[in-house]
């Protein structure tokens, strides 16, 4: 049984953390055998490091790659193996649905499909623009087998969409309908214990997957798609059914106001699901193209009314996906000027700055590895070590040592005067 | 609740784990305030070290002296305190018999007592070259009281043999009959738990050790020995009573093919409870006298056919067991050799070559204590660190930090490309 912690609920100083998503790497011989972190410019990410306490951190445990989902709720401080319930509801409540206890969320993407309901394109070439409209005349649908469920549907960004089935007897364990691979047929989706609850949401799932398409076919949208030569988004594929998880939000469980500055859907998604405020802040993209100090300007002006800022920042693992070296160095050197613009603008006497990443992403495998991810935290009376660089090899040597993702935001409460004794 | 960890299955690249079981120890006196591995020359240790990732290991937990039997389970990632169920099925199966699941299995010594059954020699004398006939007279006997029990013997080496129950109702809680101490008489094993299947065991065991010392003490080889004025083996004591770990082994669990080079039994033992394949090797002994190049060879030849390969040497454990700080360090040089054979002739492109022990035994206690082991890793990808040198001290300046012995495989298995993302 994990242990129960308790906390003050009364923060005296503040926490920014920011947390670059797949900063983290392994050394690579496109950057002649060093990691991108090495390699990049980073003057306000060293700062961190030389005037804070570095270490490495395992999100989950040592050499597992961790999901970016799952990270963040270790991060946040929730075991993510007691607490992890699936990626749709993250996804759902991001987009700015609300969530109820007993729906069942899906992370959706529009696709193009042949008449054997074969995937030509998962992405129904990123429909930019018209996403909207089309989740507009999916939402809302009536099953007639099922007139007691309620199908909520909303466009995130692009091909992207959430959906929530919300009524009684409805479970989370299901299968994908996504093969996540192209020139192979929808799957059926089928349940995943032998519940009758999960059989019943395997064919309502089914029902409204055969709804959608035949909607989507004969849209105005695919339609014109169609005589344009472009791949109409003419089908609806599902993945990752999950429900809210069961946990205390920070604001009970630690006591704190939490804001989260992220443009990344799924990141806001976790974060509400745990009690976090969300803003939008303009020019943040959840892309490279996102605008880094735009998200700094907002902790620092939301930083009055809120005790725990996280400032997430998606775009290098992005790059790290497509390979990119360039603009995976490229963007850490974005996120130094978000570093700079917090050093440069808060009162570094009462407030706290970490710096980490949810998971190492390999540039050189495209994809998660299991290796952990530097950390420095800097602030009053954190015990200083000889780090003097931001990155995965140096802050491997900190005083830190090699700690868990769990524990993460304890340290960072207990820094922060927010803790409490454990025992007399 | 332990994480469910799931792996790809199809390891991109190949592992080679060496372990030196007990090279690791404390600073003493002996060697002026060096440990053994920083006393001996070991140019290839220092080269994987060099170049590769250090680190020390608790191989089950802090301050924790694990048996070997243990540590090896933790290192290849089963949660030792979960999974272990007594010694007496790793040395049944490393002697090459079969086990099953019901089987209850003992590690046995031949013995000399006396007329009141005082253990006058817990080794007979070693009695070098008649195990194997006097265990014979012992397969198969047959208990008057308990006709359905099979009792199934092989010797080992030495004064060492595997005993198996087979039958109905049968339990692993009992106790030794072996004090571990001469000038003591042989204990009656007892029930540990008060279920009816561990004093019917207990019973059993009774029944076999009286039926053994009839038939031993009147046979041939003991009338010739006492002859001699040698001690007879006229006894068995029986210790470490264990059924299977109930397991995935590695081919399901990692979906991995794995090999052990060993000689010790109980090392075989142990891999093959967890589905390795285990061969011969001429040279290799199990002793200080082994051939360590022999084994590196046999590791290089049958690379092709498999992903995962342990080479254990047990030499420098017994060194230390006898207080043997020269053979000792001699023991660790002839690891070097065999290391020094694997960094010339395997891919290095393709292939970690990882070494580490099994647990720290201190030459001066003579026994195994609870420091961490030193880990040393290398392999493409791995982030080098600073460290020069293999040895306790310096690989705990290195980039793996603190680890845990039960995390070594799943960090082997990531840097080997057969991990699989854990949340989305």
């Amino acid at each position: 049984m994990r242990l129960q912690l308790e906390f003050k609920g009364v923060p005296d100083m503040k926490v920014i953390l920011v947390i670059g998503d797949g900063i983290s790497d392994r050394p690579t011989r496109v950057l002649n055998g060093k990691t991108p972190l090495q390699v990049a410019e980073t003057p306000s990410m060293d700062t961190v490091a030389r005037r804070g306490i570095c270490g490495v951190m395992d999100p989950i445990s040592p050499g597992i790659p961790p999901g970016s989902d799952m990270a963040h709720l270790a991060l946040l401080g929730y075991d993510p193996i007691q607490t992890y319930t699936g990626r749709g509801a993250f996804e759902a409540l991001g987009v700015g649905l609300e969530v109820r206890e007993s729906d069942v969320s899906f992370r959706c993407n529009f696709a193009t499909v042949n008449e054997d309901l074969h995937i030509m394109d998962r992405r129904a070439g990123r429909i930019r623009g018209s996403g909207e409209e089309l989740a507009k005349a999916l939402n809302g649908i009536k099953l007639e087998r099922f007139p007691e469920v309620n199908v909520i549907v909303k466009h995130s960004v692009e091909h992207r969409l959430a959906l929530i089935l919300r009524g009684p007897h409805l479970s989370r364990m299901v299968s994908d309908s996504d093969p996540s691979e192209e020139n192979l047929p929808i799957q059926t989706v089928k349940a995943l214990d032998t519940s009758s609850e999960a059989s019943r949401t395997a064919c309502i799932v089914n029902e409204v997957s055969k709804q959608f398409h035949e909607i989507l076919t004969n849209h105005p949208i695919s339609v014109e798609r169609r005589a344009n030569g472009l791949p109409p988004a003419n089908a609806v594929l599902f993945r990752g059914a999950g429900t809210l998880p069961q946990v205390k939000p920070v604001t009970e469980r630690y006591g704190i106001q939490a804001l989260i500055v992220a443009a990344g859907a799924m990141y806001r998604g976790v974060c509400k699901s745990v009690g976090f405020d969300v803003i939008d802040v303009p020019g943040a993209t959840g892309t490279v193209e996102t605008d880094t100090v735009a998200k700094a300007k907002a902790a620092v002006e939301n930083l009055p009314g809120y005790d725990y800022i996280l400032i997430h920042v998606k775009g290098a693992d992005n790059a790290s996906h497509d390979g990119n070296a360039e603009q995976k160095v490229r963007m850490i050197e974005k996120i130094d000027a978000l570093i700079k613009h917090l050093l440069d603008n808060v009162d570094l006497e009462s407030v706290f700055i970490a710096l980490t990443a949810d998971h190492t992403t390999s540039l050189d495998l495209r994809k998660h590895v299991g290796d952990p991810v530097p950390l420095a935290i800097m602030g009053p009376g954190v015990r200083a070590d000889s780090v003097e660089k931001y990155s995965e090899i140096d802050c491997a040597q900190g005083g830190l040592g090699r700690i868990r993702g769990v524990d993460l935001t304890p340290i960072l409460m207990d820094l922060a005067g927010n803790s409490k004794t454990f025992g007399a």
